[in-house]
């Protein structure tokens, strides 16, 4: 898999390409990553890759022609390599938001051209010509480039080799389609907390029991919306239903003893007063 | 404002420090990002941060007393400095989705501790002692360090001063509720495609009313969900009415077109058979 990042800032790129899992997968030779700035297809002495916005306004808009040019020229330099043309991305936050579904679809891909807009805009000639515009999330960054990394390293882990313990791919948050329940390791107790007695004791259904159920606990707790399209057997839905029953009974218990708060404060009032 | 970021991979940080927006933050002494590894609190002489899960299963997780040590480092850096305690934040699958509003938040915070797990898990025992836990999306990545990255650029841009043109702030996608329409910047026209007359025209009041149309048009195609929270007064409620209207002649103008086909190839059939 190679990625082609078209961006203005390469020197961003630099330890990134160096460390950590994608470093080690251009060493293995099993990833390429290479930095093409649109100031080397800039036709003015100043090597200009923006200017005003038409209609007026604030900030400055990046040219099309510079963009356009370095897109091909990711081109030019796959075609001797796979023969395929580099998927065109634009990272964008007017794009279709990044998940795991969609680095999964990625990694299929032999090359993507990873264009790094920068934050006040890109010229809509140069964003036509793209197969694909991708956001990162709803928040808004100077420019693509610390997008095009989570990007690269989100694919880059799913391709073959790179990991070196691929059993690890499936097991953990949004592989699943759940979020992952609590992890513990050593020390058996820290400052006071000790590992869950389950855990230490050796039985691995029991263990592989609770697991699901605290990933089902989590999920229901922080991000019901993902139990809509996780994939769930009759087993996790009765569970799903106990921890449901849980939380109703906890929420009346604490109403409960709200009330008989309030009322041992208001039988005590009038004597304080 | 000050980033602590806590980490096992601290050198892959190295260009982001020195290039762009944070590199400058950095130089005029606007932001401070210090890196800390856990490796320096270990106890043991191969400086392990990470073990076998209890219970078993495959991956390593992340002992608890390195990576709070390291969280308590940042604390007695910034006491002589501000004298508060930086926000204890862990980029994590399960948290809360980073979104423009939190990063506005977090600036308002004069140190944060970034807290970067790698993605087979941490122990939970140092989970249960950060103040927040923030996910970048859904997807899955090494580690939290990109993600710190985007948090850091994301956070460190709304820090007054950072940004050459604060009124560029406001104007963007997500800072206004809505996406950006469509900008244009010279030649007039790149390979055929002529700007839009309305930009050259130099009316300011027609420019405005175009590009706010366009925004609640990509919104409206790309982004529904945006225009629940949207601030919008009863002008773009008409816009969007009538975008919607336009946009189902389309869709009816479409079906009406497909089924002249069907019957024009229907009628054709029985001759060509």
């Amino acid at each position: 898999m190679r990625f082609y990042v078209v961006t203005v800032l390469p020197e961003i790129f630099g330890s990134f390409l160096t460390t950590g899992l994608v470093g080690k997968g251009i060493a293995k030779g099993l990833l390429g990553l290479e930095t093409i700035t649109p100031r080397d297809f800039t036709t003015d002495k100043h090597r200009t890759v923006d200017d005003t916005p038409y209609g007026g306004g604030s900030g400055m808009v990046m040219m099309p022609q510079p963009v356009v040019h370095a897109m091909e020229d990711a081109e030019a330099r796959e075609r001797p390599r796979s023969g395929a043309r580099p998927l065109r991305v634009l990272l964008s936050a007017q794009g279709r938001r990044f998940d795991q579904a969609m680095a999964r679809e990625l990694s299929s891909q032999p090359a993507i051209t990873l264009v790094c807009g920068r934050y006040e805009g890109i010229d809509e000639r140069a964003v036509a010509r793209v197969d694909r515009e991708i956001s990162l999330g709803d928040y808004v960054l100077m420019g693509g480039e610390v997008g095009a990394m989570v990007l690269v390293e989100a694919v880059s882990r799913l391709i073959p080799g790179v990991l070196g313990n691929p059993s690890s791919i499936v097991e953990e948050s949004h592989a699943t389609g759940l979020l992952e329940g609590p992890q513990y390791t050593r020390p058996a107790e820290f400052r006071g907390d000790r590992v869950p007695e389950v855990l230490v004791s050796g039985h691995h259904a029991v263990v592989a029991k609770w697991r699901r159920r605290e990933a089902l606990r989590r999920t229901l707790e922080r991000r019901p919306d993902l139990l809509e399209t996780a994939p769930l057997d009759a087993h996790d839905r009765k569970v799903l239903a106990e921890l449901e029953r849980e939380r109703e009974a906890a929420r009346l218990a604490a109403q409960e003893a709200h009330a008989a708060q309030s009322a041992a404060k208001g039988a005590a009032e009038p004597e304080a007063s």
